[in-house]
């Protein structure tokens, strides 16, 4: 990993060091940490954090957060680190590989996991030219294992936020239902009409309380892209621009 | 069963008897058959098909159908009979179980499967006063048995269409994907912004093609209920009162 870029989050009150090649963060983790519920003196894992774009997001929204980052690939998790310190949150970060938790995780629960998983199946046979995007993409072990590897390190009452693909929602139902309730599915839609390409998903572990399934949070206005017009709904420039909670993803009445 | 009611469908364009306790068709079966994507000349199974009401709204918009319809309790299978012949529309009622497929039903194959399979759980201990819709309502199996049991009816290639709580979500995708691809859910919303109370959800048998998250189908116009406005958007008037096709549920780009 040689070539960096420096990027602005939130309206650049999250900066963040990310490898010019090789899985970058965009806007699935700003996101993700605008959906997450927690509050001050919470601890948060981040499980698979990458340069800690989700965690120091949602670390700039809410202070006073214990956040704790596990990341396999020990470039990335030197940046996480590195990031952290100049964006002036507290972020412990740990090497190491949620098929096999490191010791010092597993004796510890927490208050929120938030997670955007690796993307593609390791069947698919994917592969990136870049190693470090390679890894960050593939699943080394299944959705479903990953999912439940961070249900584990919750407490009781605690809740997993997690963003990804919507085509791969029963995977994630399947291995939120057996030690979860008060699912909520929020998708997230390009445009009014659309198809969701991505879903946050929420869960409370231990909760009997029954699914929701939310009306799409909307990306963009208008019914197609339109050249040189930045279009993206008001609701979008407040959680990507203004870092605002994703309120709707909190229980409401159906 | 002795007070039977006469009610109308798509404006009348469908009559059916009705028990006037028990449990009583109203929407639900009318969106399940407009997005049911049979053509002319299929074989459509209505798994629990009641007095008939979806078979019937299929068969009104769809000439040409083979449609059988499999219920459990007697006197509804007798008012299906009654209702198909009252709207001139051919459908073979069996009388069974979806538990204990009747050998007939055991043989054949169908290129559709529709099901508003019943809505709680068994171990839910709800009991109506009226048996007939006590029956109606409970589940004597599971929701996944339920599903699979359509499944086990459908030719490779075919598809199920279903309606059902949308908190169900979990067991439904849970039943669907060890036999079916291409699976399009389809969230049905009161009114804009609001979670889903109900879900269509069609798969294909056999398939092997992505899930989607449709943008969800709106009941209602407008924030709240107007106190004697009738405020059905366009749409939903559309597939009630005109017994259109509900053609967002078919394969669409993500």
């Amino acid at each position: 990993m040689t070539d960096l870029t420096d990027d602005a989050f939130l309206s650049g009150a999250v900066r963040l060091w990310q490898p010019a090649q090789g899985y970058r963060a965009a806007t699935d983790p700003v996101f993700l940490a605008a959906a997450c519920a927690a509050r001050a003196e919470q601890e948060v894992l981040d499980l698979g954090c990458g340069v800690g774009a989700a965690a120091l997001c949602l670390g700039r929204r809410v202070p006073g957060l214990r956040l704790t980052g596990l990341e396999v690939q020990p470039a990335y998790a030197e940046l996480a680190t590195r990031n952290a310190g100049r964006n002036d949150i507290a972020l412990e970060v740990v090497v190491g590989d949620a098929a096999r938790m490191p010791e010092p995780l597993r004796a510890r629960s927490f208050d929120h996991v938030l997670t955007n998983p690796p993307f593609f199946e390791a069947a698919a046979g994917l592969r990136a030219d870049d190693p470090g995007r390679d890894r960050a993409f593939r699943e080394s072990m299944t959705l479903e294992h990953w999912i439940d590897a961070g249900l584990r390190r919750l407490r009781p009452g605690g809740e997993i936020t997690l963003i990804h693909r919507a085509e791969r929602l029963t995977e994630i139902l399947g291995a939120l239902a057996p030690r979860c309730g008060a699912i909520r599915i929020l998708p997230l839609a390009a445009r009014q009409g659309r198809a969701a390409k991505r879903v946050i998903v929420i869960a409370k572990k231990g909760s009997r309380a029954p699914l929701q399934l939310l009306a799409p949070f909307i990306l963009h206005d208008g019914a197609r892209h339109e050249e040189d017009a930045p279009d993206f709904t008001q609701a979008a420039v407040s959680v990507l621009s203004k870092g605002a909670a994703l309120a709707a993803v909190h229980p409401v009445p159906a």
